[in-house]
């Protein structure tokens, strides 16, 4: 594979590049070609999307041997679930096709205490996500889905053992607020993410954690912890604690511009938004097109700036040659800004449309794929 | 019952009259007689050692109604049980007679996380307390003892749904210290006075926490909680949020002096303290007797000032018209510290050999009676 997509080549790699410079995040197409060599990369990877990873090299370790890996990620169901929130959970399905375990966690606590959501909304926002996940492809098997706040006592022992050895200081350092919401669920998530490591989870030493690049904070702290805690927990006959592995995935920008944000509906396609009303909206999206027709036609468009190209790029067309006759297109001024958001806007109806059959169908198993807290 | 021992009516009555003051804690005095009406008082209630209470006049009105109630209290797995601790559970094993619900809490998340003990010397003194509680006479109904890392679900998503309500400015007005650990056992510990109002634990309304003058702040930031949460919790269909009442009682003195500290162990007697071992302790106790034999003879002792009068009062004699005899015994000066220690010295021994009868076979039992934690 010689042709690799990277959308942001100029403006959003040096902030990235901060990432690799001051805290140690490698570059994740220094682990491609060994992965390729092992599986298929899944098309986030080859296109750049997934840009970062630290210890990659135990899951590809794992892969080679055959040892087994676990997956863990979060939700947060403070709102519906958008193309932005979908990335996270093709990753997962890709690792669960590659017979990773799955943990998933739905952050229902920090919703509550921190997004001050109710517990009604919160509820109902983490039962249309998991329905979500399952039409995208989520499988069953050796799938752990549960709410924070719903869990079993080995996961709530961790997350309060895992309060000794950190002190405010610190946390003040890491996170800047230090509010009790805001401690509770930092626990809870250190917990969801070293939990899988407990003999009563699996024992999985290699626990891969697929993020967005601002999660890096807890993936930070989680590592320092399972440095802190792994003589105390071998002794505990708990077997250590290895530091967990991760990706780190860019951001998709939001359709009128700037980032993705859920209290700007016009900035993103929500996966229950109508087809037709999802199609107008990315009708009505900023592009990477130049001020005239006549002046794209001269330069051609402009896709690393485009957010209608990263929907196609990150969600809507899996073929790799496919994707790259259309950027090409662009470039070349050969395709206008019209034409080419009729043909995402039509694509993007004919998933939602497929994606909402599915999603019907997954709703009514819900109930039996996670434990829903009755408060 | 007219004549009421009241051993520290002059020097420290003041201090605690500040709670009275500033707190809204109410003298116990006040509700005494109405309990006397419905049952026969503890000897700490008769003998001015429990000496306020706030909202008691609920517990009177569930057991005039019969309505029922419960119990809350903890237990920190720290040290050995001495007898500082015992006159709590025996106050919960009184109300247990008079059939209250108990639960109990074990620390084991404070001891571990802020005392900064291994799990394994908490899990063994918290096997230690169990013991003694149930050799003391603590019966095996209705009775929940819980480690605070290994209990029911719906606990830790009210500890963890409690830390919405709270800020950390509160936290640090009310104890200062806001580590982590802190934080964490702080909820634990608010989750543990609520909790048994909610429907999974018995919906108990009426909740009485028995408590040491120093554990106040808890009770009013468990106050304060029940009156932030009620509405929701009504909406969410768990029937609302009552203040928790609660009791408080004085401390022993240390046998050396000044306070008892489990870090001097001159100052305590543990109940597994060899019965020798803590006679010749108790001999060698300060008391309240005067420079010379004459002048004591002519002023009489100072029983309110007296650590081994204390240890008669509190622990040793339960009937109230032998131990007014020693009472006045020693204040007419017709009975010396020396043979008051050698008399109080052989109660101890006595106690403490039939005690330990009891405890060995009360070892036995302890994992049936509390779920221990493998870790």
């Amino acid at each position: 594979m010689e042709f690799r997509l990277d959308p942001w080549s100029s403006q959003l790699v040096v902030e990235y590049d901060k990432l690799f410079k001051y805290f140690g995040i490698r570059p994740f197409k220094e682990v491609l070609p060994e992965l390729e060599r092992i599986v298929k990369p899944h098309h986030l990877m080859r296109r750049g999307v997934i840009f970062g990873h630290r210890d990659f090299e135990r899951v590809l370790q794992a892969l080679r041997s055959g040892e087994g890996f676990a997956i863990l990620t979060g939700l947060m169901p403070s709102g519906h679930m958008h193309f932005g929130h979908k990335m996270v959970i093709d990753q997962v399905i890709y690792y669960q096709g590659l017979g990773a375990e799955i943990f998933i966690a739905i952050a229902d606590v920090e919703a509550y205490a921190v997004r001050r959501l109710s517990r009604r909304d919160v509820i109902r926002y983490a039962k249309e996500y998991v329905a979500n996940y399952l039409a995208l492809g989520l499988r069953r098997e050796r799938l752990h889905i549960y709410f924070q706040s719903n869990y079993r006592v080995e996961y709530y022992r961790l997350m309060q053992l895992l309060s000794r050895r950190v002190t405010s200081a610190e946390l003040k350092d890491i996170y800047g607020d230090v509010e009790p919401g805001k401690v509770m669920s930092i626990f809870a998530q250190m917990a969801d993410i070293l939990h899988p490591q407990l003999p009563s989870f699996g024992s999985h030493r290699v626990v891969l954690v697929p993020v967005g690049a601002d999660q890096d904070p807890h993936l930070r702290l989680a590592r320092d912890l399972a440095d802190r805690y792994s003589a105390e927990f071998k002794s505990l006959g708990l077997g250590g604690l290895e530091r967990p592995a991760s990706t780190y995935h860019r951001f998709m920008s939001g359709l009128t511009g700037g980032k993705m944000s859920s209290s700007k509906p016009e900035s993103y396609i929500a996966l229950t938004d109508d087809p037709d009303v999802a199609a107008a909206k990315l009708m009505r999206a900023l592009t990477g097109g130049r001020p005239t027709a006549a002046e794209q036609r001269r330069l051609g468009g402009e896709p690393e700036k485009c957010p209608v190209y990263e929907m196609l790029s990150y969600h809507l067309v899996p073929d790799d040659e496919e994707l790259k006759r259309i950027y090409l297109r662009c470039r070349g001024g050969e395709m206008l800004c019209g034409e080419c958001k009729r043909e995402a806007a039509e694509r993007l109806r004919r998933f939602l449309q497929e994606h909402q059959r599915r999603l019907e169908r997954a709703r009514d198993i819900v109930d039996s794929v996670v434990d829903v807290p009755d408060f």
